[in-house]
């Protein structure tokens, strides 16, 4: 079946739906001008207040954290408060398209930070591009905030960026088309594999795809026991491979892929999407928009019980009943309307409450895997299915099981500077996301929040 | 009288007051650990909700601002949102603390902007103290914000800091330690001149300190009328004038101050304060706190019915007491334990409200000098009296007024993005702080912002 025929069997649901989302977006966005706002958290109700607010009382406060800047977390907002940062130079599928244009995405986060994670994110669109100036930016900011979330940012400046700011802050940050595309496709294989009875370390996994998140997939499978030698990442050019002709290029321009090619397909194979599927157990494809991506036909020389998650949006690259067709057993995609959704918004909230929490200096890819492994474990408590292979958003009580793994993690590591038992951070991490969803229906009911434009 | 004995004259109220609000700040910081948070405007019940304020329907938002990068400012919050920067160089009275020391007083502006102004304002101190890393770090953020507020940045640098961004950005900055004090005293010293039957042109005016404040002050009121000739700045060097020994030095690191030494000072005057006064109409203190800075002595040389602001926090240079014993009229110190304080917060979150509502490219000198002429007017209407020359800061009718007229002005001189009659920004700027108001109260009252801690 080609692309254009594919296309009419558009999902179930409604074949406008999309244009629809479209234009409500639209009139949304204009209705409000803006999705977040910044608001007291403390009582004030008249002008004697700024007296312990502001001036004079707050003097004590500074003095007292500039004797000991770690009071800042006891002192201040810091403790809860990220930053959103990117430079609108990969948003969604619309490629570069500037820090304002961006906006209106890092607000939509900011936004699923409070409601699935009480964490106070702050959306901060870039007007550079340049990976010095952004480092530079977010290095100087580090004063207010707690943790730092990266959004959008192109491959490979991305992995510049986020390996300098880790290495040199001392506060977590993560990149979420990285990480936490990596963190819910690890979620979603560790039960696939245990739906098909298969090992992580015997599987071969065929990566496709060598962007942001394919690469930091790769990485994250290996930190959690894969095989190196039974990857294979495929990109534009073929099969990832120690001779492939563009290595001297990627040495100097990419050397995260580079390491890649050196240390992922040990069988040293060569080709196409279509060479690499032959006996492969999983494919995990990153690439670009289908449908027709990816032919039926390149499947079907998967491996029995195959594995595939199509995670381009916003459509796969090759439509779930093609898979079906190809026989293909698990199936996820990026979307909402197809089961077992691979979803980033799964893992960032609460990671990044797990990594508040414990007041971490990092977010290590240790602490990923924990969090795949607890957001897996949540899904399989409930039951595993062939379309049931992760917890759905709406399924909160996932979110603080996650952040307490992540913290623990952090402890278990030396990274947190607040550690506690298991619970303690559970039962905090409750606490904080349950306030604020209480919080967020406390505005909608007394009309602070007003209600959509019918 | 000298300073000791004035000590035991502390101001009416408590003796202990100073300290009282210290360890009330820092319980209340401690119990809250921050003082403003991120909240959604928009209503969010279920996770469809973020098929149109997430993927996929913001594509269609960010296509459209990629489009057209004005459209920022109907599509996102940036039309209400500022940034508020300190590198923590000059924090209060406290010196040099860093940015961690800055973050409460920032918190406590943030919560300001909002009550008073209803703006979004952003705390975000600076981990660098380099002016050129300032400079781009705040370029770099321009995307997301509506505004600039510099916030307690030492002299010189506030000055090439805030004169290169105004220069180079497309969104008003400000470096509130510079404009709004100087906008507040202007506002106070024209009510003080009415009152005494003055002009600005024709009185002589002696500034005493020379760091952000009075250099803003002083090029203030040259803009507003003052004759630059009866203007004379005094500093620990003493009476600033073109051929003091110093304007070598002054010419290569602090060129602001240098073209005031050029231009003010008409009479060629050197000497000590005690010196400059005699003769004076007017002395605008922002120097260093007292009691004992300025001396009772000096001050009697001044004219009859002279004016004296002795702007120093938390202490003011010299008692208000000891300024009516030396036959001072009008008198007007930084506290709101005294009648007439000439506080900033009189300024700041009108002038962001009408920058922001005209979606200004900056804030000129002459804009300033509208919201203080306002400011002015507002207190004029309730009847002037020598302790009574200011609004106070629950007069909340002047905060829209002031607003209204910045904006007006802006668009007179093609500053504004969105021009307006006076009324219509007037009923704009009413409603939005009416509506800050009110989601505070009902946050209070619907218990999403707990009470103080007994």
């Amino acid at each position: 079946m080609d692309a254009p025929a594919s296309e009419n069997q558009t999902p179930s649901k409604n074949p406008g739906e999309k244009e629809d989302w479209y234009s409500l977006a639209m009139r949304y966005s204009k209705y409000y001008a803006g999705k977040v706002e910044v608001i007291p958290k403390v009582p004030v109700s008249g002008l004697r207040d700024f007296s312990y607010w502001y001036t004079p009382g707050v003097a004590a406060v500074s003095m007292a954290i500039s004797k000991n800047k770690e009071l800042a977390y006891e002192l201040t907002g810091k403790w809860n408060t990220i930053a959103i940062v990117g430079d609108g130079s990969r948003v969604l599928g619309l490629g570069n398209i500037g820090g304002e244009g961006a906006l209106p995405v890092l607000e939509g986060k900011a936004l699923i930070f409070k409601y699935l994670g009480g964490v106070n994110a702050i959306p901060l669109p870039l007007s550079t591009q340049e990976p010095q100036r952004i480092q530079d930016t977010v290095s100087a900011l580090e004063a207010g905030f707690g943790g730092v979330n990266l959004e959008d940012i192109e491959s490979p400046k991305c992995f510049e960026v986020l390996h300098y700011l880790q290495d040199t802050m001392n506060i977590p940050v993560w990149h979420d088309d990285q990480q936490g595309t990596a963190g819910v496709a690890l979620a979603a294989l560790i039960n696939s594999l245990k739906l098909t009875g298969r090992k992580l370390g015997d599987s071969e996994v065929v990566l496709f795809g060598a962007g942001a998140a394919n690469i930091a997939t790769a990485r994250l499978l290996i930190t959690a026991g894969a095989d190196p030698k039974k990857i294979m990442l495929v990109d534009t050019k073929g099969i990832l491979e120690a001779e492939r002709e563009d290595m001297d290029q990627l040495m100097l321009h990419h050397k995260w892929k580079y390491e890649l090619a050196l240390k992922t397909n040990g069988s040293r194979r060569k080709g196409s999407l279509e060479e690499a599927l032959i006996g492969a157990d999983v494919l995990i494809a990153a690439s670009k928009p289908g449908p027709g991506t990816i032919k039926k036909e390149w499947v079907s020389k998967m491996n029995r019980d195959a594995i595939v998650f199509a995670e381009a949006n916003p459509t796969p690259e090759i439509w779930p009943w093609e898979l079906k067709e190809a026989g293909v057993r698990i199936i996820a995609t990026g979307r909402s309307d197809f089961p077992n959704q691979v979803n980033n918004s799964l893992v960032f909230p609460a990671v990044f409450r797990g990594a508040l929490d414990s007041r971490s200096r990092g977010i290590s890819d240790t602490m990923v895997v924990a969090a795949s492994t607890e957001l897996a474990l949540c899904a399989e408590e409930k039951g595993l299915a062939d379309d049931y292979i992760l917890p759905t958003m709406d399924e909160w009580e996932a979110y603080p099981r996650v952040a307490a793994r992540v913290a623990s993690k952090a402890k278990e590591e030396g990274l947190a500077r607040r550690g506690q038992s298991y619970s303690d951070y559970l039962e905090q991490a409750k606490e904080i996301i349950a306030n604020s969803r209480r919080t967020i229906s406390s505005c909608i009911s007394s009309g602070s929040i007003s209600p959509l434009p019918s």
